[in-house]
């Protein structure tokens, strides 16, 4: 049921013909009320596409009445002519709605550097109003798929109060990212919430999962995740349970973005523990996650330890080279900066496999997510845009 | 003729047995002076190999008589005995050589993380050092390749004062690297110069041409660049002279391992222009050399200048997003940060590929080199170490 399982939304997907398959490329979700209250994160990337400008400006006053948004083409780096196209996009909405261009997100995924066809969007867009549905959630799902093989949902429940729910669509088997992993995102709930609640659940939640996801190490020019809430239930969940669903449903679909990377065959975990501080585990996992040659050796399952530790000593985080321990899939290959076990005792042959590095520096410990490296990642980045 | 091009060298490479192809893997280089200054640098890695421990320490007094070098094993990672391993190898040259052990630089390059044969290894030093000759320049090039196609060697000669010569060998062909891009280099020359004057001229060649080269932003444990003079041909050059031609050699071996990075199809040469300071232009640089999309579209023929700007987009650099002109091959396919020239005018047929970005925000300029991500590249990298 993906963002229409809470009460209070509709959504649609539909075939505009944006992309050459044919395949579904403009979804919308609506939020009928009786809140309009939103919030949202965006890519930390300076050079930001033309919907994330329009959508930061939307978001000003949090609230939001709908999302459209458009596989097919990301209207980055189209300058002011792109933005006003984005502002169309809102406006044909709205005019579709009855409600104030104000009030619609826009999301763009795909190509960056094109125009997008504007006459064949607006036409999709008609028809996506005409097709909202309290059961479009799946069709909008499956709209907003570039690259992904499967369409992406979530959905979690209060276990407090039976009737609340929180639900989530999302994209993104490419351009995952170091600072916000996921190319687009829209949850949405039928709880109570201000707008300043739904900023510190939509942030913490990006925080602890989209933010620990680097499956490629490049950061998206139109990354998005919007949190809306209708307010449908009636009822006002603690926030901390509020963002803990938030959060569920965001992990979720982490999980399924890492799951189809664009050609990966392997899913890490690379947790960093003793850390001083959360950011030190933070830049020893990214850089970890960012290193082609280590991704490379997983791909042909080689429990190549010593690239682990070259990763980490391009960081600044606090740690003595001679105390480092590195473990995988339970064998700890590296003890005190020396060969520790045989690594011929690992077994890479799992899709998952876990990394532990323990810097020996403090009580610090999270864990970043990426994938291997593999032919199939450069096939389809190389072919993408041909 | 390599390192024994300049007066005062001898140098040999011989098969210890360190790889299993059974292919030269010991090189010796011998200073025969009347000078020993010498001057080096090194990874900036934090984890740094038992070899670069021990010639950091070695170099300390600005002296080097001597370097023994290897291919088969890179001795990083190997804690206390691997350090003492090292400290064994200095010995053995310096017995061979009736020299002290402080007078040998020690370099070693291979997997990380696994001891060396020591037995096989010293056999292999006695032989080399009994094989020493004016002439053993290329077969010492020839005993440091690991996956190099081709052995790397450079030679120039002072057009101001005919007889002085600057000769170099060089490996890298795998973990070109961010900050200092190659794994193993010997530069000698017979000019006279002190400690000091060499120290300012192997800093300023490898600022200007090895530290702009980035292959894959994989930093590496072992990285050195070593600088010899004998003064065997009793002249002082000019240091403006004598930087110059450490440079070029420096530059000529770099593009070497461009041209024979692991699994690359393209030499990419990306040149940022209107830099507000010289860092700034680095920083971009090396942004988009490691955007992995951009370097798999490239490598695909795809003129994808969208992934320019997202790296781009990722700096702190001073620029405005609508300012931004990116040219590929001489084609200006972005302008103002939106679509320029028509991107199929762009070939990329060729293994040279020439991006210009211009930032316009001040006047600086320098050139990054990279390669493209391939299929070749995952595969050599996957399955190195097996």
């Amino acid at each position: 049921m993906s963002v229409t399982a809470p009460k209070g939304f509709r959504a649609a997907g539909v075939a505009a013909g944006l992309k050459p398959s044919g395949r579904p490329d403009v979804a919308l979700v609506v939020n009928d009320g009786p809140s309009d209250a939103a919030a949202g994160v965006f890519t930390r990337n300076r050079i930001q596409a033309a919907p994330v400008l329009w959508t930061r400006q939307a978001l000003a006053d949090g609230r939001l009445r709908a999302v459209v948004l458009n596989s097919g083409g990301a209207n980055a780096c189209t300058g002011p002519a792109g933005f006003a196209d984005t502002h169309a996009t809102a406006e044909h909405v709205a005019a579709g709605l009855g409600l104030g261009a104000g009030d619609v997100a826009v999301c763009s995924t795909g190509l960056i550097g094109v125009r997008l066809p504007m006459d064949t969007l607006l036409a999709g867009v008609t028809r996506a109003v005409a097709d909202l549905a309290g059961t479009g959630g799946d069709d909008a799902a499956e709209a907003i798929r570039t690259t992904d093989t499967v369409a992406k949902t979530a959905v979690r429940s209060s276990t407090t109060t039976p009737g609340v729910t929180v639900g989530a669509m999302g994209k993104g088997a490419a351009m995952l990212a170091p600072s916000l992993a996921t190319m687009l995102v829209v949850v949405t709930t039928d709880a109570v919430a201000d707008a300043a609640t739904l900023d510190r659940a939509v942030r913490q939640a990006s925080r602890v999962t989209f933010e620990r996801v680097d499956s490629d190490g490049c950061l998206s020019t139109n990354d998005t995740v919007l949190l809306l809430a209708s307010g449908a239930s009636g009822v006002t969940l603690p926030e901390a349970e509020l963002t803990g669903l938030v959060a569920e449903v965001c992990d979720d679909l982490a999980q399924q973005m890492l799951g189809d990377a664009e050609g990966s065959t392997k899913t890490i975990a690379i947790t960093v523990t003793g850390a001083a501080s959360e950011s030190d585990a933070l830049e020893v996992g990214r850089s970890v996650a960012r290193n082609n040659l280590l991704k490379c050796a997983l791909y042909g399952k080689d429990p190549n330890w010593g690239r682990v530790l070259a990763a980490v000593g391009t960081t600044q985080a606090a740690f003595e080279p001679d105390q480092l321990d590195v473990s995988m899939n339970g064998v700890q290959v590296c003890r005190a900066g020396a060969p520790g076990e045989d690594r011929d005792l690992v077994d890479l042959s799992d899709r998952r496999i876990d990394i532990l590095v323990d810097l020996h520096a403090g009580a610090e410990e999270l864990t970043v997510w990426t994938n291997d490296l593999t032919d199939g990642y450069v096939y389809e980045n190389s072919a993408y845009s041909t």
